[in-house]
């Protein structure tokens, strides 16, 4: 679609409600709202491809807060507050003053005085990351209504316990681009499969969000894990719930094989049991920390069982016409290069990497899109105007 | 009063000497040029409340030097130069290559090629905060005037060893929206007072800094501490100075009680007493850590000594009508949340929590007021051309 | 030269070949244009004098890479950045998800999304700066050439294992200024001399880009230190070449006093010999950290035999007039101020402090140099346009 199709496209959905408003989990949006997202964030591409500016806001803060080490979300979400005209102003824990026992609630409205937009990674703790960024919006919520605030900036998830929507929606967007338009992954067979790694705790968010989404979008979606690394139950059920609604299929099953066969994208990804993290975050929460090294152990000699767990070309072979597209968060657990064993093999990952770092290269416009919604009362005429601005992004003659 | 009676109210005041200088303590600036620090923060903030630009550097960098940890000064410094279009630039002693026995001179000039601002937190040792402020102003003066350094960077400091301007002049400003005006605080009593904490060392320029700045608002200020927990006598002698030409008055008492009868705002903080810290600098100088140990112990048994030096519901009650405002610079140690016993029951915050946000939120907008009266020219005509202008600060549409 | 004629300049030189294209070393370029980016930094300084704007960038991103601590170039960086309009994003490795074994070729790629500009400072193993900066540029070409980035970010090497261009050609501007000209310091005569220092181990990036680049200005250049300090083969060899084609001369001698008899300039700094560089190197990569500490120790000793390299006033006096330039890269191992004994005496130095912090101001105005000529079409035309503009840096009324 061009820009004149994509923002004609805009115009026949119904996304008034991002307005303003927070993004915690794909399945509390409408599918027309993630549409939206979907298109503004191709719109946004093609602005940055015709040298056009984006730039919404001439100052204001986009702060970011990593509960974790992180590279691509990083430098995606200080991608997308830039192309937006927001400087990242990062929250590191370790520089700050935060008083033990400070509330949230404190910390939220003292960094938040000229934020509009507040990006937030805590996936560590089964119960806490979602938990933490819903209390952080209420807090800004509250910060605003009560004059302390001049803006409520709002909160984008780049990952919580739950989810892990910009990357899900990032790579949603990529699968619509290589099956040449959304509407083409109806009926699309997805194998979101749990795969080998030498390290263990790989957050569920990712297989979480695959089901949570890619349910929405008609797709034929298979979870294949070995017994014991179940995913959380709460999602699960928002997994059937969408099939109803959407149409497609969601099952679950003990083999790979079954997954991959015939199947038109491979996802494969470790991840940890979700029992097992519900163990370690009450074995946190007790400090009992000889018990979460007696799980770790446990948890590596369970994962060594299934090295069969790994894309292999054989397996690869039995997908649709033995080409299914595959696909990864990345970084890969890459049999012979980042670790012995892992979770593909080298021959795949490279034959796949144009499309893999493509993958990628989406999650920065789906988050700026998603903050464009949420601060642009009129998203087409803005983005109309944009288009049609004399505004270069990069002014050399 | 509204945008235009600020500006009209700009245009009664003397404060040209304001530009080109730095800020270093409340008392280096006469009284008019404090209430066109007032007027501007408020005048800034009425932009951003409707959502107008106040960018006036199109580039530029406002560089951050924090000597120690710090989240509200960090992110007020952080808005406030992103508010007139700075980029903040943090020089991380220990990411630098700042060679041992390199001379501030030489580091000042390095990082201040293309600086506007400075904005340095220094507060830990006795004697050295502030002195190191005027030597790295000194610097870049010499920098400018031999030709390596395009712009003069004026300083702004953000906490030294004897006075926390920009806190202080932020609580002062929440005062007055408060008492609905700044000239209603004349006669108002405020009871500066010592409050226990379990943690020792908590700096000296709070309460230094409020008696340095209340007594020059005409207010009656109650400095209270338990005895040896004496201030600086230079500042005391400034407090006293004040009384004699602001009017008001300054006492200093050893009852947390009698400070706080009939009082209009009680301000209770914990602090060490400055004898010690002296003796702290002299130790660390001499490179004596047992003594540091030692000294450290001797404190926290002194601290222990008043536990009973926190505020109570009981003694808010015997403040004016019982509704003293209640305020602090944050983070606060609250009885039962963030420790066991500290400097105010969680009944009491929790019921100015409203108020001691909204206190916290006039810093970025102190700091924006003392660069924009450091680097305008003409204030009252780029304020009048902000609020004309058609730029929005978020051009939503 | 004023900007007019700086204008004029750039219209007589050929460098077409920069638009695009990365940054390595000093002897890739041709001499043309090396003397457009002398050109245009002495241009764009001019802007900034003028309280022009020097803004092209509307947004961007300028992710730097510092493989080892860093200030002046940390800020030289930021500060040329900043002027253009890119908001810099610093990728820490700690920081960072970045997988063990995850190919450079991934990480350039996820990182420059946004990016317009990659600035690399890796001078730590010997064979491996250049390279990593080499095998970076060529994976954000592939990135780019495959549709994942919309912009083909260009690298700056902010200081490599063989060569420091940003560093000697700002020195190199700074001795044109100096001589009242670029063209006089044809037959100068400069003394790149080792000195001795109480670490071990500088990086030989400073004497070899020196000679790289100092020969190419036609200059006399007289390399000298102890034996058993030279350095890479290759680049000797480069000044050699350099000489046949530019005029002027290439010495080296093991004679500090012959090098700074009679020399225009005098730039004594202290490295580790190559061949040294070269086992730690192999030492490192065999994991051997006994080998490692035992090199050091063995060089500290070698160092501890050249006390006696260090610019006295003696030898200054040797100097052409007695009035040598004295330069240095900085921070300096100042005798008496920043060591015992070091590569200089503290009242030569001080002598010469204004033109230090000089010679080290020119830096931010190469790399906004060399940034502007990898990206602006048509630079003439542009500067012109930044030249008359309205646009002012500080619109200060």
């Amino acid at each position: 679609m061009d820009f004149k199709q994509l923002v004609g496209k805009l115009e026949t959905l119904d996304f008034e409600k991002l307005y303003q408003d927070d993004f915690f989990l794909t399945w509390d949006k409408s599918r027309e709202e993630l549409d939206a997202i979907f298109t503004v964030a191709d719109a946004l591409r093609a602005l940055r491809e015709n040298n056009k500016s984006a730039k919404i806001f001439d100052s204001g803060l986009g702060i970011s807060i990593f509960r974790d080490n992180s590279t691509r979300t990083r430098f995606s979400f200080a991608s997308a507050c830039n192309m937006l005209g927001l400087e990242v102003q990062d929250l590191e824990e370790k520089k700050s003053q935060i008083a033990h026992g400070e509330t949230l609630m404190e910390t939220a409205n003292m960094v938040s005085f000229m934020a509009d937009i507040i990006g937030i990674r805590d996936d560590m703790y089964i119960g806490k990351g979602h938990a933490y960024q819903k209390e952080f919006a209420e807090s800004v919520q509250m910060g605003y209504d009560e004059g302390i605030l001049e803006q409520r900036p709002t909160v984008v998830s780049l990952q919580c316990d739950i989810d892990h929507p910009t990357q899900m929606m990032a790579d949603s967007l990529h699968f619509a681009h290589y099956f040449d338009g959304m509407e083409n992954l109806k009926g699309k067979k997805i194998a979101l499969t749990w795969a080998y790694s030498p390290s263990y705790g790989k957050p569920l968010s990712v297989p979480q969000g695959g089901i949570g989404l890619w349910t929405r979008l008609g797709m034929d979606v298979v979870l294949a894990y070995p017994e014991g690394y179940e995913v959380m139950d709460e999602v699960v059920e928002v997994a059937k719930k969408n099939v109803e609604e959407c149409g497609g299929s969601f099952t679950i099953t003990n083999s790979m094989e079954e997954a991959c066969k015939d199947a038109d994208i491979v996802y494969a990804k470790s991840w940890a049991p979700f029992a097992a993290m519900e163990e370690r975050t009450e074995l946190y929460g007790n400090g009992d920390f000889e018990g979460i090294d007696a799980l770790e152990e446990r948890l590596l000699e369970q994962n060594a069982k299934h090295k069969d767990w790994t894309v292999t070309e054989e397996l690869m072979k039995t997908t649709k016409n033995g080409k299914a597209l595959y696909g990864h968060p990345l970084p890969a657990d890459i049999t012979g290069v980042s670790c012995k064993e892992g979770e593909v093999d080298a021959s795949v990952f490279d034959r796949y990497r144009k499309e893999l770092y493509q993958q990628a290269s989406f999650k920065p416009y789906i988050i700026a899109a998603m903050i464009f919604l949420q601060k642009v009362k009129n998203p087409k005429e803005k983005l109309e105007e944009l288009w049609s601005d004399a505004d270069k992004r990069l002014n050399d003659k």
